[in-house]
């Protein structure tokens, strides 16, 4: 749950109703270039179809603003109930989320339709009602949650045309050529610290309390680890030296077969990266993405260092120079900080209930908004995860 | 391979030409409903999207006649032939079936682009060669291929939007009342008969060879078994009761939970059926359909009856009332008849490769395009399937 | 159910009791050379462990002979009327098939007791009924029974056995070295025949009723095919060439990795084959052994023939040479023969429930008691079945 | 690795020798109530079958110990390097786990042959060797292995045993009921505490390095929770109420049909818990035993309380009452101390590599070794597993 001060929408540069029409229109732009049916698959039960996630975050605005606050507001249709609820047990049962590539109606005509009357609705409510702090607060979790889905879009839509031996293109390459730059290292002494979130803004539930972590000294690299580094583990052996890898990213690595990051293949020799603009050479200044957090620590392994835990990356994060381009995995798992409790209700359900099996990512990647990108903010997903834009950053203890 | 006498494609009332636009055209016309995103989506790995049917068999021309017989046809994408080939392995490797329901590019409108390539190019082919025997034999053969693959449009899309909770609905509903009629029997002396085709017209290969077959007598129910009678055998504890059933068959009733025929429901106590009309009531005069061969036999046990086996339908075919608006189980497993040899090359795998693990049925339904119903024709299914349009009649022993 | 003349047990040489003893007597001696521990393992689903083939053989003869018709029969533990029965739904419920290698008591000793403890009753039983008509039916029907799961002992130890990477062998090798012999061909007129057993001695229910089939001209080998021969189809590529193939047996072939028959294993590029009396090289003149029905079809069809139908198989017995090393596949699935009609009770679950997905093999096998060797018996197994000992045998049509 | 002092043997109360003989001799003693049946299954991949356990903790010392320290060692049987390495990828390629069911040779005997020849190997070796530290650092270690590998014989073969629709028992009841006692607390101050090994005595790798961490004021509770405590649970709804469990539990009691801890069964209405001896009626003053991780924290959830953290656990440890009958759950997953690194060498693999997904548990239970309880000792189990002896202990914030 956001703990965050009143007047929350306002303390975003635009006005409350600007910023919701800003953000819906900018859900709505990343669709944009995929036809129905590009906007209909699920690639696998982890992804989601770009229309349900256009539905869904408009289903969130519905269930837990328009329904409860907007007096006499004309639910679009009651099925939606059901077919947009995402994981919330308390609102009710929902469509089982690896069916949601067979729910071809509504398509996405209808979808649309259902966005705009509900940012319509939306914005009577937010020009009539007093933007009270109650009622600030959910919607402003609203617009944060969907902007979280505009990164998702962009992870599930990636790894559906990854499938299509034709290689399609969702964007047209960026141009961007990064410059390489040797690796340096930012040293920080052991200290009693505090950690997470504390004072105005928003921010998700999980990221706080703030409270006090032990650190012993330690030091960060100063930037993630690059494809060329990475290539350099790849023709050492590294997917084929059980030494280096955590015995369940080994089983991975003999299960699923991996021996390079997700979307990275070999023709003719050479390797080549599938990407938002098609079939890529790979760069070797440009930092790796697409790694499990198996294959972060095994990399960490090989070249005698390892991750950073989430308290030394927040702690430093201020320090850190080249973030944001991918996600960084850190060492540890996604659990509750002391004093955590869970927001009442449905809205309690947002993140306290994954905290298992997860592993917690720092900093954004370059499909994240911008105000996502916090020092408090943390990312989880399962160690063996990889469509997501996950990167290296190598840590070391000092003594 | 098609055994059929010269200039196949005249013998049909149509001419040629006029003949494939019709039949093509009536593939589009069975799509036209549905909307891009009804038209991508694969609900089981049996099933397909109809956008990859409307492909495939657009492929079937292109591969077959097309690029051999149609001196510089300019193909239309070359990745075509991997992404619509079906399971031709002499054709070369292709798309796994599993994945059709992720292909969203081509979308489907370059789908129809292909389409319009295909018949112009067919056109353009149809009237400057003449229809050699050779040309016409496989000319006629894509176009009975086409005509089975509107049936499975039919039978796909049907499965896709059951799978939907809004339970959407592909046509209006067609309002024809049946009415219920006693059931007769129809008796057969024993007798040494021939059944497989003979003499012109087209036929599948494994319509064929005509062969003798010993029939001892027999007597065969003159209409398909109706929804009412099924319902008494649903009453009568049917799917509890282990006696009736093949070994099979019960491991699918306990492993599936089977209580009813495919797309029956049960709503307030009532049982309605989802059709391509939407939810309906069951009508008892109705034949039932979308049962399995395990429930067709489980029935025909129950009833002290059994299934037909296939030569005595073909025998009686001319006899018998109200076939066609279900597929009708045999007893019969789906096997070469005497002397049978598939033709050379990739057409010698349309039929031969599947006689292993398939029951025939026999008939048509009201799905299946007019000329595919003839007394020689040999549908196949494995014995658990139960999406296509499969019903039952029954046969008993007369001493 | 088997048809038999009366007074069955006195049929056969041996008087009833003695006859009872002999045959236990013989299941028990199978057993002998295997260690507890190899008695209560099960290698597979398919499989099952020595010691329940032991405690299963004993109670039928306790459940369909000694319950109903012994007076006075003190049962020996109820539990085991649940754990051993097999599939007889009537009966009641059983512990589920795959879990009958978690079965640890009771163990071997306890199971041995249970025989004794059952064959002193059978033979205080037969001593004092007099051997009527249904109770003779019955106790030879046990026999019969046991007989076939002596043959399934040894199938399934030699599977249990092969799986341990030490290779054990249950017994020494036999040193018979079998002469080659050129394949030669027996031809048959087209003719209407007779098949299925008549008249007197025992026989399983589904060998019946005799009936009336038509059969074009044919030829049969005279032999089964060889080790060597088929060692040239494994040159030839025959695993990698799906033309030979139906396209289940190819799935079977690629999801598999099947590269020649079971228990063949590549050593230093020489092939050996795993054999109750360990690994042995292969002798060219031996048959082949442990293919599915699918590698008999691709073997015959690499080689321009075909496998033969039961009643080609049924009509040619008298004639054939050199069966009974290996069962042969036919190429007819396994279904009843008109005029079939299994047995009231329990019993009729016998075989009439398995009439589906099944290919009919004939002959018998170097493991079946001879008594079990008829032209009338009809072995089945699925076509993707290995672990049996079937082999192949060619015919080919005659015009 | 073990960071332990000199001369670690002697270090015991008993002498080097003794004390190997006498742990030897426990571990036999364990798997003497067990049939040469019994100890030959696996009841899931899991759980191991006894024989592999008397075999693994012999390879343990074979491998380690005499094969690189006994000079002149005859090795018992090559093939075991390969049959009884458990996870050691160093070693080389092993039997897979799934299949150590399978392994019916070497049978028990000749496991307790190899037994007594690895033991007197041993006492050869320490005779006449001085116990050098190196030395006398793998002895150690391999000593606190079988003794680990005596609780999990325990668990395994209970698991095995349950699985038995006769549910044999093991052994006598011992007949001891504890007395039910009302639920007290401790308090606990927010303080920087160091946690971890320090100083002699043997340990794990993963107990050390010895490092500092804050912890806010807590209170832990006097006893881990009670059968009738947990009893109410259930019976308020907690196993139908989604908001008291973590996603992954939720689908763990949906997918897995749990409705109470593991080995319950309820008989006419009643809950009986499968046990060592055999059924026996719930005890509510008992520790609840044999609940997951989720399960664990879902009761803590519905009594508004939440599990200890690893470090809270610890630092209490001492003023703990009534721990060591169950395994205790804690909230920390399983993760390397700050500093840690693993022993360079197969040693490494003991403990580094499974640091990921899961949960660390804490104290001991009935069937842990004595040696094995002490506060710093780290358990750790996915945190679905609930086959070991799992029980709860519940915590509260200060605030």
């Amino acid at each position: 749950m956001p703990h965050q001060t009143m007047h929350a929408l306002q303390a975003h540069g635009l006005g409350g109703l600007d910023r919701l029409r800003a953000i819906r229109a900018r859900t709505e732009a990343l669709a944009a270039p995929l036809s129905p049916e590009d906007q209909t698959v699920q690639s696998m039960p982890d992804a989601s179809p770009t229309k349900w996630h256009l539905a869904h975050t408009t289903w969130f605005f519905e269930t837990f603003v328009l329904r409860p606050h907007a007096a006499g507001y004309a639910v679009f249709d009651p099925a939606y109930e059901y077919l947009f609820n995402s994981y919330y047990e308390a609102v009710g049962p929902r469509h089982p989320r690896p069916q949601r590539g067979l729910i071809t109606r509504p398509g996405v005509e209808e979808v649309m339709a259902y966005r705009r009357h509900v940012t319509d609705a939306m914005a009577t409510l937010l020009s009539t009602a007093g933007t009270a702090s109650t009622l600030g607060d959910i919607v402003e979790l609203g617009l944060q949650h969907e902007q979280q889905h505009q990164e998702l879009i962009l992870m599930d839509i990636k790894h559906a045309l990854s499938l299509n031996p034709l290689r399609p293109a969702y964007r047209l390459p960026s141009g961007k050529a990064p410059k390489a730059c040797p690796l340096a290292w930012r040293e920080f002494e052991a200290a009693l610290v505090e950690i997470g979130h504390e004072g105005g803004g928003f921010v998700f539930d999980n990221e706080g309390p703030r409270h006090r972590v032990w650190l012993d000294a330690f030091a960060l690299a100063m930037r993630p680890v690059t494809c060329g580094e990475y290539l350099e583990f790849i023709e050492d052996g590294g997917y084929r030296r059980p030494e280096f890898w955590l015995s369940a990213g080994w089983d991975c690595v003999n299960q699923r077969g991996w021996q390079a990051p997700l979307y990275w293949e070999q023709c003719d020799g050479r390797w080549k990266i599938f990407t938002l603009s098609g079939l890529e050479s790979v760069d070797p200044a440009r930092p790796v993405c697409h790694v499990s957090a198996y294959e972060a620590n095994a990399f960490a392994k090989w070249k005698g260092k390892r991750l950073p835990r989430e308290a030394e990356w927040e702690l430093a994060a201020s320090a850190i120079d080249d973030s944001g381009e991918v996600w960084e995995w850190t060492a540890s798992p996604y659990v509750a900080y002391p004093g955590y409790r869970e927001p009442p209700g449905a809205i309690g359900e947002y993140n306290g209930k994954f905290m298992a099996n997860q592993t917690v990512l720092r900093g954004g990647c370059a499909a994240t908004p911008r105000g996502h990108v916090r020092s408090t903010y943390r990312n989880f997903f399962p160690p063996d995860a990889r469509w997501m834009f996950g990167g290296i950053r190598l840590a070391e203890d000092l003594r």
